[in-house]
This record gives C-alpha cells, sequence and structure tokens, in this order.
C-alpha cells in the first residue's frame, strides 16, 4: 500500500529534498507517494520544517509522526496542536559540518588568526605561540554534535572539558553534569562552545554570572541555539573584555536583524546560520529509516522526550 | 668528564632554552657545561640556530656534532666550513604545532570564514557549505610535518592526497610521488598546502606552471619554506583567479620587508613565522637525546644528508 508523506518544510527546500527523499525511499524498498500537497486526513508521515505550510497538526487524523528534518525541535514542541510522535534529526552529515565549524573557530581563536587577517600592510607581529594542550576548552552540551566536537577538539589536541545536564561518561574525555559541575567547567575555560538544545532550563545559561567564570578574554562559540546567551550580558562582558570575542552562528530572531547591536560589536563575528545544515542525502536516509520503522511498528529513531524538551 | 656543549643561536632565545636544556641533560644523566662562550677548541657540541654567533666551524676542532634547534637547515648546509655530522630538529611540540596552524587555516578557507570576519554589518549572506570530504586538499612534503598535518586533515573528513619527491606509504592516506605525480596531486586540488624542505629540487615548486593545475580559485597555505614559491607566479595566478588566496607563513626575506607587494594583496594573508616554533621543553629534549647518542657512540637522531639537502 502506498504511504502518503506530505513535505511540510518551506517549499525552497523541495528541489534538493524530494530527489533525496525519493532516492532513499526507493532504497528503503518503501513506496512513498511524496507531495506538498496531501489532504491532511489522507497524510501517514509529515516531514517537518519549521517555516512551513503546516501550523495546525489537528486535521492529520491518519498520522503516525511528525518527522522533523532539522535537530532543534523548540519551535515545535510547544505547538498545543502537536500530540503526534515527533522525532528529530541527528544527520550524520550535520553532525559532520558542525564538527567542521567549531574545530575551525576553535583553531581560529587559538591561532589568533583574526590579528593576521585584520593585520596592517607591512606590520610584521611575532608572538609567542601555546600549543592546544595549554588551552582549555569547554563544550557545553554532550548530545550527539557536542560530543563528536568535544571528541575531535580532544583529538586535534585541546585540553577539553565536556558538561551535560545529566551525568555522562564518554571515554578519552573528562565529563562534569550539573549546576556544580558548570561552574567547574566555565572556572578559567579560555573557549566556550554552547551546544546544548534550547529548553526552560538551558535558557540564557550563559548569563552576567556564569560569563564572568571563564578566564579573562575568552571566546565564546554558538552554534546552539541563540537562546542559550542572555544577549546582554555578553554585550556588557565584551565591553569589559571578560570575553574577548563570541563567534555566534544562531540568534533569537533570523535572520538578525539589521539593527541588532551585535553586528556592529567588533567583538562579535557573526555567520549565518550556518554551522549545521541539514544535507538533503544524509537526512533524507533518516527520515526513509523512520518511516520504515513506523510501518513496522519498530520504536522510532530520535523520538523527541516532550517533558524534557528535544 | 664535563661535556662542554656551546649555545651557538641568537642570545634573544638563552632564557627560554637554558633552562630547559639544562633539565634536559639533569633527565638524561648528562654532565654538561652549557654556555654562550666556551673557547671553539673546548667544545664538544654546538646547540646551533642560524642568526647566532657562530658563522665559521672551522675553529670547533674537538667538537663532535652541530646540533640545529630547528627543522629547516638550508642556510648552514651551504656553509663550506660545516664538516661536522649536522643533526636537524623534529620536535614533538613544532610537529604539533603545525598541525594546529595547517588544520586552522584549512578550515578556515573551507568554510570561508574571511567572508564572516569581514563581514559588512547587516548582511546576512547564507551559502551553502560543503563538507569536508567534498574537498579535495593536497600536502606537498611527507616528513614528519607533512605527514602529521596530512593525517589530520583526512581525520577531520578532507579528502587528502599527500605527494613526496621519493615513493612513500602511508596508511590512510593517498601518496603520489615523482614529477607524474606531482601533476595528479595538484589538478583540481582546492587547498594546496607546502611542506617540503627546501632544495634545488623544490626551489619554486610552486611556479606558473603547477600553479595553473589546481581547481580554480584554490586556497594555498605556506608554512614550509619560503623559496618553494615563485613570488611572481602567485602574484600573476591571485591576479587571474587562479589562486582565490594564499596563507604565507615563510618568506624569501624575513620579516617581509614592509614594501613588498604580498603585504597589500587581498588575496595574500601574512603570518609571522609562527606556524612551528620549536618550543624549548620538547626540543631540548632531542639535543639531549642526540649528544647522549653521541657519547655513546650511537647513531644521532635526525642526521642530515648534504646530498639530499635535508
Amino acid at each position: 500500500m502506498t504511504i502518503n508523506a506530505l513535505f511540510a518544510a518551506p517549499p525552497a527546500l523541495w528541489p534538493d529534498f524530494q530527489p533525496a527523499l525519493m532516492n532513499a525511499f526507493a532504497k528503503a524498498g518503501l513506496d512513498v507517494a511524496l507531495s506538498q500537497s496531501h489532504a491532511p486526513a489522507t497524510v501517514d508521515y509529515l516531514i517537518f520544517g519549521p517555516g512551513g505550510p503546516v501550523t495546525n497538526f489537528s486535521p492529520f487524523i491518519r498520522a503516525k509522526a511528525v518527522l522533523n528534518l532539522w535537530a532543534g525541535v523548540e519551535k515545535i514542541i510547544t505547538n498545543p496542536t502537536l500530540t503526534l510522535p515527533l522525532t528529530r534529526m541527528v544527520d550524520p552529515g550535520l553532525t559532520q559540518g558542525m564538527v567542521e565549524y567549531v574545530t575551525g573557530h576553535a583553531l581560529r581563536h587559538h591561532l589568533g588568526m583574526d590579528a593576521d587577517i585584520l593585520v596592517q600592510p607591512g606590520h610584521w607581529h611575532p608572538r609567542s605561540t601555546r600549543l592546544a594542550a595549554d588551552r582549555p576548552v569547554t563544550v557545553l552540551g554532550l548530545g550527539a554534535l557536542g560530543q563528536a566536537c568535544a571528541l575531535m577538539l580532544a583529538q586535534i589536541g585541546f585540553a577539553v572539558t565536556g558538561w551535560s545536564q545529566s551525568a555522562k561518561s564518554i571515554p578519552g574525555l573528562r565529563c562534569l553534569s550539573g549546576p556544580d559541575g558548570l561552574t567547574t567547567a566555565l572556572t578559567d575555560a579560555q573557549i566556550v562552545v554552547t551546544l546544548l538544545p534550547l529548553t526552560a532550563q538551558t535558557d540564557c545559561i550563559l548569563n552576567a554570572g556564569t560569563l564572568a567564570l571563564t578566564a579573562r578574554g575568552a571566546a565564546l562559540i554558538n552554534p546552539g541555539r541563540g537562546g542559550l546567551i542572555d544577549d546582554d550580558a555578553l554585550l556588557a562582558a565584551l565591553a569589559t573584555g571578560q570575553i574577548g570575542h563570541a563567534t555566534l552562528d544562531v540568534f533569537r530572531t533570523e535572520p538578525l536583524p539589521v539593527d541588532h547591536p551585535f553586528w556592529t560589536n567588533p567583538g562579535i563575528t557573526i555567520t549565518p546560520h550556518m554551522a549545521a545544515d541539514t544535507r538533503p542525502e544524509t537526512s533524507a536516509t533518516v527520515i526513509a529509516e523512520n518511516i520504515r520503522r513506523g510501518q513496522a511498528g519498530e520504536p522510532w529513531l530520535y523520538l523527541v522526550d516532550r517533558a524534557r524538551g528535544y
């Protein structure tokens, strides 16, 4: 029997995702009718992205699940009409992209690259360098993304500490957890990477109090969620030099409004939510596998825990 | 019997290296008198750095070896008064520093970071990113430094090709060699890293002909030796867009003269010969080990082959 899958994501994504999804369905042996316009009552699965056509899930009376195309689900989880199982994306391509972004920007700060990129012509400025082993880096969040980034940073040689809300043990990584662990993890950190899901517990986890714990002049890299940082506290910490630089990929409002003070702050680098692109080919495989599981009555991959928020 | 070691490197290095060397000698159980001013005829070993007090090696009639503090030996190897065995430095700290520099700058080009660092305020510019697996990187030189960098780039996910003058086989790496191999290695490369020793064979190995082989707009990273690149050919390739960017750490004359056209070329980033600092602690261990070997009549570590030039 043909499975009806609704592509309920922004139409701009359709040209890239349609062939990738059809290809993944074929490989999984699934007979799927993929469309942007199935009648709600006939839909078996919603392939969802925020900003698409669906904001009310009530008419989808036959659907088995909402399969989110992205890792973050905070925009959909608060929707009161959503009672279906919700899965989030754990895309190997997305994880790899995140590792590349975080590793690149950590090394950029470690090597003091901006001084070379923005240097005045003729100004030869030898400086003593330190090795990554002498550079404490703290990664907040040890989910799929945080863990992969922390392990790569450790592999390059950085002195890495990982922190998560609940205790985790990861071979080769110093892991801390809970409120006391957060204080220890941030104390004297020279590079801080935020890769937590956005929940009531993590909203503004970097605030005036926690930003005061890092080494003076620390660099902040936020490819997680804009809401993890108290914007005003960050601007204040940059003004005093407590934070030396912030590289931000995510914001409370995106695109970042043109009049936002982040744009003109010389201590802030803005990247356009590029760290973790969901790649059509790799993510389509995850979507297909979840449809296969749904049809076979097997447990979902990456099912969102509504109480936990991710 | 006390061994006389002459510190024949620039005096500015003495405060850092003196304690590191004495510490390494003590650990190796060596009774060494380290000085900047032993009488030449009493010297057993010269710990050498270019720019120091020694330019004529003839008076060192008792010396067993010249132990170079740096990896490059092209400035000393042509000295006709040098007939003693010459060793070069293979410093684990230096290798690690090089890996950090090369990995950081490769990721910088891969992620298009400069566009974010130099962005106009308010200009949100989403762009499609590719994964490192789709980015061909070629490393010229597979000695200790080139090999370590190539393997780390491969570990991050880049599609790495390594090239060396004589054939090498390194697990996990596509290795090419010889003149034909060079053409294959450079063809369609998007990032080229030069880590060859400077010899008659490698002088200007990147010239108008070889620079024309890369992918259009390729990035060049040279932390090896300034002479590996034909400066004029590089400027011409940047002017046409065949080379998109060059990050140069080494130059034919250092510091790079203030009136050199590299300084004002927007396609060139200049770093102040910082990629591979010899670290006192780690390199002192190598010097001590070579003195121990010299005293025990064992073969030198990292003995320079005069015919080969490194």
